[in-house]
């Protein structure tokens, strides 16, 4: 088990931290300049080792589980490992390894008229600091990415998942060792201090980004208290707006994929506009169809109409990311209300328009100021995978660097390489 | 005069802070959606306002200087505006004009197998805050990248340039308003009262981004307070290693202009090394050549070896930006110890190779960790313009988002585009 997790007294806590920073930093160094197949083969070794070593990983899961006595069944399933759990982050693990490599990539190449030759070349990022909730998987999918992106990781995991994620943790350090790259490219932090979570926010000479993952409150405070860029997935407040010109039938079944699918996914619909040209026909189709389907309705007067069962929105439902099977709904008069609408209400996050109108798709996806638009598609496509990025570490809800599925490549940033011939500035 | 630029009792700067964001948000909004051909109008209609009115704008600057009596010259000539430079302003603002718009952009696109096909287009960052020193020309660069860019700006100038920068300001509303785009599209900040950055920075509701351009001190307090993401221009301490397969003539002559073409920019390299199986060549050509061209060296023991007028170097000289004429110098061992100095003292920002050898020129480039790395070319080329950016806004230092010059592309995000026919996700 890495030295890393094990906890120290507090008073040690700032020497620990800038060690693991340091340790972090040499660490980049060498996984920057290290090849591509070096970095894939310790990817594969450290699947190897997670299969090899699923019993251990599952014993460290009882461990965990059976402190967490106290835990809401939510997150005691995202706690939980099984046989079939471990040999899916061990497949993960083998799936990054075979993505194409992003780091090194020629970006863009040109020459100016003095004969300098510019490169901008794609190279990592350095260290990444991943924050996030008791979900063992996350140690696998984050630690790899980041080793796939040529990026030392700090993964601090929550402390309910301390025992699984050291045993996952120390999967991937063996992996890294077998192929000669060094085990401090993936590290993790002491679990039972929470001060941790506080220096690593502050340790920007030794930290390049921090990608929280979890809920609200979480991203908020460390949005608050980091002095290192945060690439944070903040909430998805997705729509679908039914247009006048929608196939009915195309919209009833994306509405029905994209809010209940999955509804605790961050791309899950949480609103429904209709247009008013349409409304007549369209609410009678797919009220009570959401209804028949187990989705409460919270609507607005004219939605209220078609169904006793549909309760009445208030102001704070246009705004909210339920997460759950319920769904708001309104009626607008046009497409511009409705873009206004989502602008306003949403979280600029995933949005789709139904329609078979070319011009209204393209108004819609000219003017939603969200990450990912969508036209005749479930929002449920936001997802990297769905991308083709293969894994994703989140999905980015701002605008600066990454947006919308953050994968390998997003994890990158690139440096000019110049080539002259004893060119000097005029 | 806009509104804006007014000071107003301390005690309603909230309240006219959050209106001024409220009214960039507000403008970005309608900016984004512009085409490029009116943005750029409105660029040309203000250098046209800025030649119509250069007289109002030089009477506004002889009023700073007179206030500003006590400034030290190399500031008070930042200061000061004449006819050609408010000529060379317009042309600016026409050169910004004329560069290919960058909104809109497909950047990349593809089609999955189930059919969606994704384009991820770019899009303007939204709403940028920046804050600058007295230097008017500022006032017309930044607010034209921005526009030009498809973002809202909030300037925040220098005191002591506050009439000069509000009446460059009045020419960009201006030209806003000639072509019917928002005049708070281009926004100032009372300059009287420094609590308005302490705003500013807080506004992460409104503000995007923020672009400190100035000394350390202000940059440094920039990225302490702000909650909104920062593009930081950090200091250059920009090295030139002379390998041993240098062309000592063509190592002589790009040295010269890399230290003393201007000092004061922060391309101008700070330290050269000399690689050891070539001092002794090297030393005596490059070291008298610098002092007699008024450069001041400090050197290590070999350096001081060479001429009596090299001082002593002490380790502090290493990680030092001069933007004077004065230099470091040290011999390295090799061409790994010349990458390991440069990652160690240096900051990352522009860093030069002269050599003949393909083989060291490949090493240094990819293991220099500098966001320009240039090979047989002066580091005085770290500049937007010689990249071919056309105008920047600043050099980041940073690793995310922008590295580099920071010109209109730069000032970008972007957003996922999805077309489909139906799908849903499985």
């Amino acid at each position: 088990m890495p030295d890393a997790l094990s906890p120290t007294g507090s008073g040690d806590l700032a020497t620990l931290m800038t060690d693991i920073g340091r340790r972090a930093r040499a660490a980049s160094a060498m996984l920057a300049t290290a090849g591509a197949n070096q970095r894939r083969s310790a990817l594969v070794a450290a699947a190897r080792h997670l299969r090899a070593q699923a019993d251990t990983i599952l014993a460290a899961n009882a461990e965990d589980l059976a402190r967490a006595s106290d835990l809401a069944s939510n997150l005691r399933d995202r706690l939980a490992l099984s046989p079939q759990r471990v040999e899916a982050m061990a497949q993960g693990l083998d799936d990054i390894a075979a993505q194409p490599d992003p780091v090194g990539e020629v970006m863009e190449q040109w020459t100016r008229p003095n004969g300098l030759h510019f490169s901008k070349v794609r190279v990592p990022l350095g260290v990444i600091g991943v924050i996030y909730e008791s979900r063992p998987n996350v140690t696998a999918d984050a630690g790899a990415l980041c080793i796939k992106s040529g990026n030392a990781a700090i993964l601090r995991g929550g402390s309910e998942s301390a025992a699984s994620s050291a045993a996952i943790l120390a999967c991937l350090r063996q992996g890294l060792a077998d192929v000669g790259l060094p085990e401090d490219a993936v590290q993790g932090l002491p679990t039972t201090d929470r001060a941790a979570v506080g220096h690593l926010l502050r340790m920007a000479e030794y930290v390049d980004v921090i990608v929280p993952r979890g809920g609200k409150g979480l991203i908020a405070r460390v949005q608050e208290d980091s002095r290192v860029p945060v690439l944070a997935h903040l909430d998805g407040n997705c729509h679908v707006y039914v247009h006048q010109d929608a196939d009915l039938e195309m919209a009833a079944a994306v509405l029905l994929n994209a809010k209940l699918r999955r509804t605790s996914v961050c791309g899950a619909t949480e609103s429904l506009l209709i247009d008013g040209a349409i409304a007549a026909r369209a609410l009678p189709r797919l009220v009570p169809m959401l209804l028949e389907a187990g989705c409460a309705v919270r609507g607005d007067g004219a939605v209220q109409a078609v169904d006793p069962r549909v309760t009445a929105a208030t102001d704070a439902d246009w705004g909210t990311e339920y997460l759950d099977a319920v769904l708001s709904a309104a009626v607008v008069p046009n497409l511009s209300a409705a873009i206004a609408w989502i602008n306003r209400h949403g979280s600029h996050h995933t949005d789709a328009i139904i329609t078979q109108s070319q011009a209204a798709a393209d108004q819609f996806l000219a003017e939603v100021d969200s990450a990912i638009v969508l036209v005749n598609a479930s929002t449920q496509f936001a997802d990297g995978g769905e991308f083709g990025f293969g894994a994703e570490i989140g999905i980015s809800t701002g605008r600066l660097h990454a947006r919308g599925p953050v994968g390998a490549r997003e994890l990158t940033s690139f440096k000019y390489q110049v080539r002259g011939t004893g060119q000097v500035r005029p």
